[in-house]
């Protein structure tokens, strides 16, 4: 490196540093201490060592780079800009402004160049775990002796908020539990966060504690462009084991009275400070969103390299599939998320009438249509044989084999969620992850980051209620079917028996740009003889008529295993003499965006005598039985026992229900 | 130690197996395995060192014994029956079952002797770090040179998942950093969790991660009682470090065929196995809940001594209320979470009129109460200037310093969640903990139990609407305040504005036995003339008349910033001749538990035209707005812009308010 290249690289890094500054000011509001801090790193990253193509974003074998650290988003837009991406300086001036391409924090469904959406903490380096687990996973099944057409590697820059949540801890184990040898992390160490000095509440040897994961750890001063380029080099040496490298750096560096202060973390500089810190950073003082004559062309060299090397890969990849046509086509299938051309085909049978648990059909639906979609890779939060999650015949990955099917996560709910996350963003897999539902709190997190951006992750939550019984009220889910409907753009699927639950699996790959939740009980439940029924596939509208009656004077609606009440309810009713239409509403977001002709079809609003049912909390249900309608549920924490004495102790019984539909037309 | 003694000491866990082993059994559901692995730590940890009076089990000054790995229920179950706590052989009997003192997990709300109510991994360990933490707070605000009043260890025995859970990471490193000395760890360190063998997912160096985090750490035979001893004597000798005393244990010890393996770990071993088993512990093989004799004896010494030793405490108390009177009326006072008699005299004024975000509002209030209410200890997870949560004038705590009253809990939500629990539960505190609303998700595991444990905590969420503005959907609830309201027995609170916000701090403190959520905003809201409007202690009904109309046509319901623009639909609706009633609800829990009278005379149910207006999702509020009237909010994610302009762009206007209501009376 010579003289002129150093001060290229420092000119650079200080343009960023004045966008960032200049783009905070500007809206007032943002965080231009971590952009500032890191801006040096980021320079040597992006233009030594990042793989990719401004003009082609989603090229599918270009490195990926995650600001785990979203609040320092001013950073990476300012990267993008000048390296050539979709992303013009009317943009940087937008910042954070209703309708502008750079938000708040980054969001990956937006702005092309972000791969995942990040600001809350710990959610990018766990995504990143994700994107590195995918790539190897890929690189494993398709790459060959004179192949490598996956391979790249996954860089983060993280804060000391990342690293204090216990979501990077989970999966920062799992990582160098595997030994995921090409994510590299960058940790901008400057013991600053937003209450002041880490000191305050984090003195913990991080170093150590990665070591402790098994991770190659490095320290280096972050401003050091060179020190910087030798500690990824080392860390792309070390296959065997993620690096994370501590950057030494100074927040808010350049501003002559904030850097190195909390102050500098979270709200702009001021006029004042931003003239001064711009002088002593050799910016012109006057000038704002300013770029200095030569930067771009030095940033986006990077870039413009990586057009050549898109179209090296992309020739690469013809001579393979003129070398290995079967791979190839199967490479292409799995990329693009392909589906089986015909369900029927890809569903188990199930004997009628025999009990069966939904989490074990799904088990069984799972391992079919596993056959036909290799997209699908999939584990456990620990509990692969109460959800049903295993692939039979599959290995789980192991740090030295990562030819199998299956992931043990650990107990390590929320880590699951990030990671699966950021295999579904990485592309090529379709991830699926099993946990208890009442756990699915330890995950919110991330799958509501999920449901924001968009991807098309599977949850398989079983042991969905009471139903679980005798593990009592710290593992019964009373309130959290209604509370993941809560969450936008999140499907939350309940199927009432085998049957809806091939279907469910269904909808949920169908669904590419929603995150699916499959609510499934521990307990057995009859599978309905759709002969007699209608066909399962009403599932895929949300709702539909399960069981219907002349001139029906009350309308039952049940969920999962309550479904079966509703029926029972039903002949109790006809006993009576009165005529009831049972209804299956497995998805209430499927159901929602029907046209308003199927919804009155299936719940006439002339009909206002209806009775809901599900072993959960009644809050919501008054949308679908009206201020005239009953809902049955559960108001209240669960309690150990059998399930069959939960049940009738909690009054979940088809009598409750009948009495409930015999008060309202009675 | 004689041969006896030790013999005697292998009879008594071989006892406790055997208890477990019929329990389990009996029940045909539970995890045998890990009380069989760590009887023999467990005996020495209750019979040589754990302080306490069976007789009273709330002593104040007594030894918290947590079981973290709280499926290993009936370890302590068997521990308190054996150790002269009232809990009967025919308790142990009925585990599991409806109505029993023996649940599945053990509940603190149900069984005297449980501390903490166990199951969900990596909370109990977490709460022990609040207990220790409680346990220095006061022993630095009372003991004397001549008195230790406060003087006692916090004991846990915690497994591999909650080790791999990140909340015990998070509370972990956080325990380090305070150096609780007094917290002491036993790590069931037996290699197998439900899926198989830790090497599965969990290779990570938990001595060196412990060791990164500031902890003594120790290796032992877990099975060696002369080791268990020796090292729980040098962790009580390291009074500036938390201790880790890593147990190498097998799970299932004892039984021939299932001892070592995943098999033993959460499942009946079966008839047959249990006699195995028996045969080999030398236990007679067809006695079923077997106490040999001289075991009670044994593992009850230490408890008739605690009898005595309470007596002590009981007379040193005394002795100290003699010398240091203001002291033991204090402590008396904050044992007993003692409120102002009077609140009105602890709310401070606010201007009329001036505009003042409802977290700023509740930080003065906060710092006004905390004069009052010495037992008030909180902070937050890194935003307290966001917050507004800090004492001012009080210290925050250190390693070095407990004498100050405030926690920066580091980022690290879950962790604080789980603190606050362990604090509230020891007692002599109410402990408070700040975030932004939407990162309550990251929290939800704990506030869940801090709802079913009945323990009052206090959160403190602010930022609670797309009113935060340009920092994004990332950082905007929107599902938030519906899916807390979800969660039985917890006390959402949204306060309207200032005078509410000071109503809001006292509902939330007389609640004891419920959390409350306190919900508050960024944006500044004006504060409400009391002499136009009616009390704001109004809130303490949940809901109440703000602003009535003679003859009023529609009901407009709001909570929290949104009750002022429902104050002006009022007005625009006046415009055009329609009279309407606006009602503030800020708390739906509080509302519920009211008179039906008094809710009829809210909310009459002969006036359906209803409008409610809160930022975020409309679900759920069909409960108060009914079939016939119309939700408005937020049933997509948020967008980052000045909030002025997300209010306008997503229809959260006086304008859509009045034309909701005039379309309904229209």
């Amino acid at each position: 490196m010579n003289n002129d290249y150093l001060a290229m690289q420092q000119l650079a890094a200080n343009t960023i540093r004045g966008l960032a500054m200049d783009g905070v000011q500007k809206a007032n509001s943002g965080h231009p201490g971590m952009p500032m801090g890191m801006a040096d790193t980021a320079v040597v990253l992006w233009t030594q060592f990042l793989k990719y193509n401004p003009q082609d974003p989603k090229w599918f074998d270009r490195d990926r780079f995650i600001l785990s650290a979203g609040h320092g988003s001013m950073l990476l837009y300012s990267l993008l800009h000048l390296t050539g991406f979709p992303l013009t300086m009317d943009d940087l001036k937008q910042f954070r402004q209703w309708n502008s391409m750079t938000p708040g924090h980054p969001e990956s469904h937006l702005t092309p160049g972000v791969e995942t959406t990040t600001g809350p903490l710990g959610q990018g380096i766990t995504n990143a775990v994700g994107f590195a687990l995918a790539e190897r996973w890929l690189a494993e099944r398709f790459n060959k002796d004179d192949f490598d057409i996956v391979d790249h590697y996954t860089y983060v820059i993280a804060g000391d908020g990342d690293l204090m949540e216990g979501i990077s801890h989970e999966a920062c184990s799992l990582a160098g539990h595997l030994g995921l040898g090409k994510l590299i992390v960058l940790y901008d160490d400057n013991g600053i966060s937003i209450d002041g000095s880490t000191d305050l509440a984090f003195t913990e040897d991080v170093i150590k504690r990665f070591e402790a994961y098994g991770w190659q750890t490095m320290e280096i001063n972050g401003h050091d462009p060179k020190q910087v380029a030798n500690a990824i080099r080392k860390a792309q040496a070390d296959v065997a084991r993620p690096s994370l490298i501590a950057c030494k750096t100074t927040i808010g560096f350049g501003s002559p009275n904030r850097a190195g202060t909390s102050k500098a973390h979270g709200e702009p500089l001021g006029e004042a400070e931003v003239k001064l810190a711009k002088e002593k950073l050799g910016l012109p003082v006057d000038e704002t969103f300013y770029v200095p004559d030569g930067v771009r062309e030095f940033m986006g060299s990077a870039g413009l390299a990586g057009v050549g090397r898109q179209k090296d890969w992309e020739a690469a990849l013809a001579q393979y599939a003129e070398e290995y046509p079967a791979e190839a086509v199967l490479f292409r299938q799995m990329l693009n998320d392909e589906l089986p051309p015909d369900w029927t085909a890809v569903y188990p049978k199930f004997e009628v009438g025999k009990g069966v648990a939904t989490r074990a059909s799904s088990g069984q639906v799972l391992n079919t249509i596993a056959l036909h979609v290799p997209q699908l890779l999939g584990g456990s939060a620990d509990l692969t044989g109460s959800n049903k999650t295993d692939l039979k015949g599959e290995a789980a990955l192991t740090k030295n084999d990562f030819s199998g099917r299956y992931i043990h996560f650990g107990v390590r709910e929320h880590g699951m969620g990030g990671i699966m996350n950021g295999i579904a963003l990485h592309g090529g897999i379709r991830p699926y992850g099993g946990g208890f539902l009442v756990f699915s709190d330890y995950m919110r997190g991330s799958v509501r980051l999920a449901a924001l951006m968009g991807v098309g992750v599977i949850y398989v939550f079983t042991h969905d209620s009471i139903g679980l019984g005798e593990d009592g009220p710290t593992h019964q889910p009373i309130e959290h079917v209604m509370s993941l409907r809560t969450i936008p753009n999140l499907h939350v699927i309940r199927p009432a028996e085998a049957g809806e639950t091939a279907v469910a699996w269904r909808a949920a790959l169908e669904s590419k740009h929603a995150p699916t939740a499959l609510i499934l009980t521990r307990q057995n439940l009859p599978t309905l003889d759709r002969r007699q029924y209608p066909s399962a596939d009403g599932l895929l509208k949300g709702a539909y008529v399960l069981s219907d009656a002349d001139d029906f004077q009350v309308i039952l609606i049940g969920t999962g295993s309550e479904v079966q009440i509703a029926l029972d309810a039903q002949k109790l009713l006809a006993e009576k003499g009165v005529a009831a239409r049972v209804v299956s509403m497995p998805c209430w977001e499927l159901f929602s965006a029907q046209p308003d002709e199927y919804k009155e079809a299936v719940l006439p609003a002339a009909v206002t005598a209806r009775v809901s049912i599900e072993a959960g909390v009644t809050l919501g249900w008054e949308r679908y039985v009206g201020s005239a309608g009953t809902a049955i549920g559960i108001d209240h924490f669960g309690a150990s026992a059998p399930y069959e004495v939960l049940y009738e102790q909690f009054g979940l019984t088809a009598t409750a229900v009948a009495e409930a539909a015999l008060s309202l037309v009675g």
